[in-house]
């Protein structure tokens, strides 16, 4: 059984690992899909992110899909040959946050390929993962492996709408059109959105933000002043999504979000250097928005009732035996969107 | 000019009234398409609801669109020719419900057609309306008449679902499948609702409900216990929209709502008995939802981007000059969703 | 060991009952106080409420606090002589509503004192209980077991102040002066509730009322229209508790209740006739309110810290060894508040 | 009629300016308190603050209480003699915003001593002042003008704990224990915090906080680390109140706050450095909040029936007449908390 592996920066193999045995509660799952998402290219260009830093070799990815090989005695919710989207979060559910219903945030996580906790927990992209049978959702007839993927980071979209509270008739600034700020223009429109404006720093990035529904789009490296309408009367927007992680990004919403208006932040990145006084004047509040719970469940249903679509946003699939060259293209911004592997 | 006018119960009347004189800040609006409403029917078969009954002859009628005839000299936001959809909410904007954002409880209220208040708010089933320019909202091309004649019942629905609170990933029962209830639908499937249940007791009404997206759909006359598998586990749905107006409906939700669930009350009617324990008991939420305020021009919005579509619940459009036979046939409800006036 | 056991309406008996063993997480409570609630009242009096009967002789009682007398041997937490008031809520942490947060509504609930499910979950009125280690709370110096034995009642009315939304600076009426309705002046008050009406049909219940902080009270039965003056502007409440569990409150309180507002119901009694328009028309919340679950120990922190005085409701403390006496006692809402037995 | 009037920084002059005439809706009240706030002492040492500077010379002053001299024909609502509170803020009512309930983001509002608009809103620190009848506040018998004044900096705060949400049982930090974080701990205490911890830089400030109610308080110039035992377990504190405006507050709280807690932001000052990843990842939501509106109704009512007791934050009242004296000694933040002016 072969899996992708980072071992430092710059430095990823495709290696032979040993086929996990697997549990009574949990599956085999015989992995088809794979997107690579941008904390896996931390892990490819800087070994981490963060004080996040990879420490042992470890296998990355965690929006996958694949098809049931094999159940365990006391795994009666799915069958054998089950096309899956399996969820890379397993909380304890047992953690005061837990029984909060916060189980995004358990004190006791285990995320595929994550370097958070060490021994890091090893990811999956894998010919084979073994996973609870609780982690796997069976896709609906139609839905290909590769839409099934995309139901991890749609969930952190969809997350990351609820935390924006109701979003109906709502006017929406999203800063970043990567595959999370495309998500999010879907996500936000299937909540409801009447407005929805995209800016990035690459046409190319932009063009997959208007084919998924956004109204309008501006190229902010282009026309640094093309936001400045949208700042009259105190601001246009009610809510901003900013997922480019870009300091400018999110100093340029305070001033086009309209007071009491929300900005949910998805973007890691660097310290960022903020106007305080604007969040104080204008009442806005600033929300983070962290991975998702059970959002996985319902990206699944969403996509496979047809209430969203994801294709667009699959811009390319590689075979999983060469992953740089993936990686690789997965960084060209005017050209890729989501770039998947095939197993 | 000439306009529908009730003068009593089943005493519906096309008479010949002045046109009116438009103020500064008013617009003269050629009415096209007019919605024949569950409230004008009851002045036609009543003459009133509840305590609210006809005193004086009133026109009836404020689902309107039409085109603008003349405007007002400080009428600037509009211009002759324009096709607009009329919001017959008129509020105070100056009672403590409006310097709260409460419009819709205004305690100065001027609602088209209602005998609320005595002299009573004459209608907008009339040749010629003049109303204030803010009350007009021009409509997107390709939009018909008869479309935006929707605004104003689909407003009403996306103020319930805002009620409601956050609909993304839901899943929500509608009880009663008259115009308000499929139009639930589509406000409810516009929120991100994951799954839609409609019952009624008439196959006609639930055919609409499916062609506007309704998931399952149960004639609860013909299978009285069709909702008893959502009774599991203390309840199903999280959020249920009470179109009815039936004690039975009501008191069925209460089975199948989820503890801390909502039931958003739009149907009017008799009193009702209800096992309060219930309610206590699943903490359920029970809210009222009462017209809409900007609820108007989002709803006109929608319709103008296409991200609603309220065609297929217009049944018919008949002649203005014959009303007696359109408010006829808009109480068949096998046959009818809703009977449009054209003028 | 002596407990006092339900056989029947009207059927009460000391009993000695067999001494349970303690398990590695729990613990051995003396019990020192114990409340005497509403629920006991109706078993005492019908043997059951609504379709709750009792099936088996069952232990009564549900507010206790007590002395620390043995722990397991993985109990840590707590220690011999430790005064402590015993969470009466078990649940189970397992199922779907635990792992949301909301354990007052688990699949499998055990509370002390309660015929819902079969066998019984025995109670509380003894001289020696087992708990979970997890269900004693530590009581902080000069709280009186007295005092602790009313953390249980309170925390419903934490519960109830919490199901409001934020009470700062609103205006509460609360229909029902028992010990629900009194604790809920004391929650509502400690939530910031600027003004509090309190009303009730017996004189003497009023009075605790005031003691406890209420700004006025009226007694409807004497001044049936005592609360018209309210009705003005549609209506001067922002939040109502209803604690009385009659018809004729909650259809009152439907005048009194501003637009918007909200209605907690605590009272368990009868169905209910409503006028369903009212709640519509004004879009009033009825929100049911069932039991607690941190609240408890925030009434112990909030007892401790003198940050509420529940001192002043406690009406009356007998010997546990003639539970009928004491029972009837409770029942004469004249003379009586909260009625305590002594163990 | 003299009055307070800011030339420059560093430059106060006690003038004589002439009487007002008042209007028919309006009062002419004799002033008989001041309090001295931060944004007084900005004009006073800097002679404004961020991009608002003194563009003329302009009354300071905006906490202020007095007695009714005359009262306009069309105000009835109050009389000569009633000893008031005045309302320092003045919103347009008419605006988008006044529209919506958000008064304190009006678009036109003129606040007294405000620099933000040109020509300057004059300020209240003056002997007579002319007010709409509806900015004046009755208070009751027995609070003093002293009191009275504190209105409007209380309404700050208890505005700001509405920001955050409910907050009964809740566990509080409070940075920063000048007027403002004083002020916090109070209208936290009364809306049902459960713990209130405060730092601050001086031993003086934070005496203050704890003869108001705060359960522990740390100065953290002494004891940089004091506030790391909270940050166990991803952080203790549910809600914190920003009330110093300095960036390392606002990042130590980043540190203490649980996932999903809330930071409302009340401390103005310089652009701040922030970890945003620690927002994200924990999901924190920065509120800020700015003025109040229907809060300063709420200040006197709880001041009036004793529900919050603001006198031990009066640390000192000066005569008018030397208000360079008072405005020096309300910047020793050892020995003053709140120093009012005596007209």
């Amino acid at each position: 059984m072969r899996a992708i592996v980072a071992h430092a920066a710059k430095d990823l193999r495709v290696e032979e690992w040993p086929t996990p045995e697997i549990g009574d509660t949990q599956a085999l799952v015989r992995i088809g899909a794979g997107g690579i998402c941008g904390s896996d290219l931390h892990y490819y260009n800087h070994g981490g992110f963060g004080i996040v830093r990879l420490r042992e070799p470890m296998v990355l990815g965690h929006e996958i899909a694949g098809v049931v090989a094999a159940v365990g005695a006391k795994a009666s919710r799915i069958a054998v040959g089950d096309r899956v989207a399996v969820n890379p979060s397993l909380p304890c559910n047992a953690c005061k946050f837990c029984l909060e219903g916060r189980q995004n945030h358990c004190l006791d996580m285990r995320f595929y390929g994550s370097a958070m906790r060490f021994p890091h927990v090893q990811g999956a992209f894998r010919e084979l993962l073994v996973c609870e049978e609780s982690q796997a959702q069976v896709v609906a007839d139609g839905v290909s492996l590769g839409e099934a993927a995309m139901a991890e980071p749609l969930a952190v979209c969809l997350h990351a709408a609820r935390r924006a509270g109701p979003l109906l008739g709502k006017s929406v600034l999203i800063t970043g059109s990567g595959p999370i700020g495309a998500l999010c223009v879907i996500a936000a429109r299937r909540a409801g959105a009447a407005e929805i404006v995209v800016t990035d720093v690459a046409d190319g990035a932009l063009s997959f933000a208007r084919e998924v529904g956004a109204d309008a789009t501006f190229n902010v490296a282009a026309q640094p002043d093309a936001l400045a309408p949208f700042s009259a009367d105190k601001g246009a927007f009610d809510v901003m999504f900013e997922a480019s992680g870009a300091e400018a990004a999110l100093r340029g919403g305070l001033d086009v979000v309209r007071p009491g208006g929300v900005i949910v932040q998805l973007g890691l990145g660097d310290e960022k250097k903020l106007p305080v006084n604007a969040i104080v004047a204008k009442e806005i509040e600033l929300r983070g928005t962290f991975r998702f719970h059970e959002e996985f469940g319902l990206a699944v249903t969403l996509i496979g009732k047809g209430l969203v679509d994801v294709k667009p946003l699959i811009s390319a699939t590689l075979p999983f035996a060469n992953p740089t060259e993936a990686f690789e293209l997965a960084m060209d911004r005017n050209r890729s969107m989501k770039v998947q592997l095939a197993f």
